[in-house]
């Protein structure tokens, strides 16, 4: 990005350090000037890639501190999310290709065991950190091996985080085995969106009642972990501890020791805080950090989202390079067809889990706020609450994304599908996603819901079925239905002003040719129809429709196909289980591979596809165009391109 | 059951109860010995059907004071878990069919919406009914239509259920949303083992610093939900509540007004403070009832599981009817067989969420205590502590039900496919599993993780092959594995000392035929046999080949089997997308359709499938050996007989 005329900063310190370790030889006033180096060398390596920026610069200081201090990777450091991860990266063999981070082949965006011993445990969905740090401090006590070594133990989750369940039982579990483990919990009252819930508001109240400007001497029994008597050197960390009486907070209820709130951003309290804990503790300990998402950096600190998520940016004005758009979201188009529906029908309510503005309920929530919910990071609960919502006579749109849903799964089979009840599941962000990866891929939805007697399951061709998709979901009230849609932008097709409800099971052919029909579920169809016309110069003009539905599928459509056409190839951006699979069962069942047909599903490979710009990623699938037209030629027996492929 | 000799119970007052609204016109005395006749009437009903008599029995007066003090089915009471619903099932014009109880065409065990108004939302799974209070409270302040109406909304959720990270989640969002509810935390210290974790210790510290033997006059703060001076009539109340300071509590730092411990036997508690609630509540209300599991019928008050699940018995001596046994149970076999793999590798260890006997597991806690891991219900962070142990260079076993498992499935995705761990996962109770019914059945293990990248799915045929997969799960270290294998009793087959390690990879011939392959996946094999044997005498002799792996396929079996064969029919008892979808992919893609193969897939149809006992699920599933037959023979061409189908 020559045109950002962004110079690399001056690091001099910071330039001597390769690993961890070398951080020991630095005073505490040093280490103060590398964390401002690791700041500035953060916003550098994030103006020329993009990603997460606020995470990292919130946690700049609480990572060369806990480098400091502990002794990874031997000690273990668990970074909740991973998305905070760029300064810890740089700080632990990295730097050398940080200028990569979620390009193709280059660093993650998350923590991701393969990419270094560093990262004992990588993340990328929420929560699980504690559980994580729980099982290496249980496996360091039963003699676990593994190259590293095993020492401490230590997550460090957002107060976001806090509000998803599975932290909830980690703490419980953790309280009970009784351990040594560390919890930092980094309350910056901002997860991606401001945090909803009892328990951020819990956090506030406790930060307000005692703020670490006002720390008093520690009292008895918030020391109560350290059972010798205070050396010279914790002097200074005991009169850094908020005195808390025992049972006092959530935490010490739940069997931890509380210490905190303390100033995230002050090394003065972080070192000598970490070293007290780290010679001293001996059960699970829970450390209240307060920073601000985004510190250090102007244009981050001012942002709405405290420089969530950003674009390639200019350093010095923080203006970001956003490619231009042809078309609109189709996150977008969901969230405005949706307002139509709720603005004719009061029972349409949304809820979303954490994510109003990755799925575009932030509209919802503006315009109808007295029915949009956000539940937190709390999928479990945000599908079942649904559930009973529907019971309860409402519409229920229950929009996340494809990878998230999984979270929810247990609640989709049965609270809603035993139950049959009428939640509508908006499923965003479905099939491969980009630079955010594996992790992120939404590969699963179709399987895991076209298996669930009475669910109807839909994909959207293009931003307009999309539409329609909305209208047909808002209008089926005889059971549960979900329609899936990508990341990104729409083809830029004619957007009807309003959806209609589509007929249930009911497929559209796109164009009639012979030979061989390309069944497309859900947005491939527009590399279906390319690989079509460069079929059609080759002299194969082949047949296509889309499915619409994979549950239930046009059984008239789908053997009308199969009993015209040499050949039938469906293809869908989902693993094997899904819409392919229910083709062939159908196919199998009615006996049309009895006396023969070419049949073929194209499917997500049985890899997981590492991050890269979604172009790639298809390629690496092969689910693009080419594929297409490879599979067609390689099917019908006629293949002499390069590519083709069984 | 006639040889039990149980006489009815002597119920006059119960005998003019049909419906919840009969209880009004009783005064508080009367309702005592109503409660009394209903604990005759409920063991009375369990002795004749068998099921879940301890939760029911302690729930006895909570559930005629709640009928007596609310006005069902316009309020909405939502029983968690729902196996403690016996009572409530007495009381909502459920008596006369009481004695059917999981019998085929008979009452559910669980709450059911399809079976009375008067369950607005069944369960199964636990910790769902706070989520489910919430949506129902919501809907009832957006407008939502329900035939009922919708009045207030009641959570009765057990001490146990709490460990579950979704009842943090909906607590965390009720907080939040501060919509009159009501949740009951019924805290008999005993979910179906005795509750595990830090949140059961708090409990117990709350009754131990406040039992309710000590009641004392209700705090300013406690009763701060009450906004008017009370009145005469609650004055009484008033006296019950146990004083605390607002924020005491760790269920007030999440924004509920706390009220407790009472004495959930003690009517002259329950009516009073269930009236003074219904009466002045505004916001969430959390009421702590401490009572005793198997309450009140001795043989289930002195069992070690308080009477959890038990079979038909002799109401005098409580002594129970079990069905001779010809075979250990898949469960033990796992169990000791996981022992021996043990006591030769000090790395093996093992995980369950809360069911250290259902799975086994309680076995290996006996003797191998420091490696043995009952996390409560947390099958979220069992999956993913189980994750980070692997990755400490332990060798876990993770022991969960197939249909709990789906509670962890995103774990299981994103902690340990993606980061290829070692995990070991013993999926017990996989197919159906007999009077538990729909919501227990294990029917989308085999789809949703045959999909994931790196994952080696196995199914035992019997219980020698469990012996044998449980010594491969062991020793295969190169990413995670899973096993599966039924409810019940093992076929009898001779068991070897010790199971080998399975090639990965490799299924095994049963018996070479000719015409047509029935490749078996599972404990359906004795099936496959039966039917194979039936079509002997037809003069059809099937291959019969036992695939042990649905990943990864044993290509070249599946495809000598596919070459050799006009026919080839796979069998599985799980949901389509699994095992057969597989093997259909493999075909697709090798072009075996293209000339032409009888190929067909018997799975479990899409439907979910009532309680009853097993052999009536597996014929309403068409799994059954006379099902293969028909199968074969129509899909050959041949069918005569008369359930041939398809």
């Amino acid at each position: 990005m020559s045109d950002l005329k962004n110079d690399r900063p001056n690091t001099p310190l910071l330039d001597t350090v390769q690993r961890p370790a070398d951080l020991k030889r630095f005073s505490d006033a040093e280490l103060i000037k590398i964390a401002q180096e690791v700041r500035s060398e953060t916003v550098s390596a994030v103006s020329v890639t993009g990603g997460h920026l606020g995470a990292g610069l919130g946690v700049v200081e609480l990572t060369v501190a806990l480098h400091a201090v502990f002794n990874t990777p031997k000690d273990k450091i668990i970074w909740d999310v991973g998305h905070q991860c760029y300064p810890h990266k740089i700080l632990t063999e990295r730097r050398d290709r940080i200028r990569t981070l979620r390009q193709k082949d280059g660093l993650s965006g998350f923590t991701k065991r393969s990419e270094s011993p560093y990262d004992p445990f990588g993340a990328a969905h929420s929560s699980t950190s504690i559980s994580a740090a729980l099982g290496f401090a249980v496996a360091r006590d039963l003699g676990g091996n593994v190259p590293e070594g095993l020492g401490d133990a230590i997550a460090v989750i957002g107060d976001g985080s806090m509000s998803a369940g599975m932290a909830y039982e980690a703490l419980n579990n953790a309280g009970h085995l009784k351990k040594r483990m560390i919890v930092i919990l980094n309350d910056n009252e901002m997860s991606i969106a401001p945090p909803v819930g009892a328990m951020s508001s819990y956090l506030s109240r406790l930060y307000a009642e005692e703020p670490f400007q006002d720390l008093k001497a520690a009292a008895k029994g918030a020391i109560s972990f350290l059972p010798e008597p205070f050396r010279e050197g914790a002097k200074r960390a005991k009169d850094m501890l908020k005195g808390m009486t025992v049972g006092g907070t959530l935490f010490e209820q739940l069997g931890f020791s509380y210490l905190g709130p303390i100033d995230g951003h002050d090394m003065n309290q972080l070192l000598p805080v970490l070293r007290t804990v780290k010679d001293r503790a001996t059960g699970p300990i829970l450390i209240h950090v307060i920073t601000k998402k985004g510190k250090g950096y102007a244009p981050a600190e001012e942002a709405r989202d405290k420089g969530h998520g950003v674009s390639k940016f200019n350093v010095v004005t923080g203006e970001q390079k956003k490619a231009p758009s042809n078309a609109p979201s189709y996150t977008k188009v969901f969230a405005e067809h949706l307002l139509k529906e709720a603005a004719d029908d009061d029972k349409i309510c949304a809820v979303t889990a954490a994510m109003p503005d990755g799925t575009g309920l932030n509209l919802f929530a503006e315009r109808y706020p007295s029915r949009c919910f956000d539940v937190g990071i709390a999928e479990q609960h945000g599908v079942t609450f649904a559930a009973a919502l529907a019971a309860g006579g409402m519409k229920p749109f229950c929009a996340m994304y494809s990878t998230f849903l999984q979270r929810g799964y247990d609640q989709v089979v049965h609270d809603v599908a035993i139950q049959r009840l009428p939640v509508r599941f908006a499923i965003d962000r479905a099939g491969l996603v980009g630079a955010d990866g594996a992790t992120h891929a939404g590969a699963f939805d179709v399987a895991y819901l076209t298996n669930l007697p009475g669910f109807v399951v839909m994909a959207a061709a293009d931003e307009a079925e999309l539409a329609h998709m909305v209208a047909t979901a808002a209008a089926h009230d005889d059971g549960p239905i979900a329609f899936r849609f990508p990341r990104g932008e729409g083809n830029g097709v004619d957007m009807p002003e309003r959806g209609k409800p589509l007929e249930i099971g009911k497929g559209r052919m796109i164009r009639h040719g012979k030979q061989v029909a390309l069944l497309s579920f859900g947005t491939r169809l527009a590399e279906v129809e390319k690989a079509a016309e460069a079929l059609t110069a080759k002299g194969i003009t082949p047949t296509i429709a889309d499915a619409r539905f994979a549950k239930p599928l046009d059984r008239d459509l789908i053997l009308e196909l199969a009993a015209t056409h040499e050949a039938l190839i469906t293809i869908e951006e989902g693993a094997v289980g899904g819409f392919g699979s229910h083709v062939a069962q159908l196919l199998a069942e009615e006996g049309v591979f009895d006396t023969g047909l070419k049949y073929r599903s194209m499917v997500l490979p049985d890899t997981f596809i590492d991050h890269a710009n979604p172009a790639d990623m298809y390629a690496d699938a092969k689910l693009n165009a080419s594929d297409i037209e490879a599979k067609v030629l390689n099917t019908l027996g006629v293949a002499t391109i390069g590519e083709a492929r069984a």
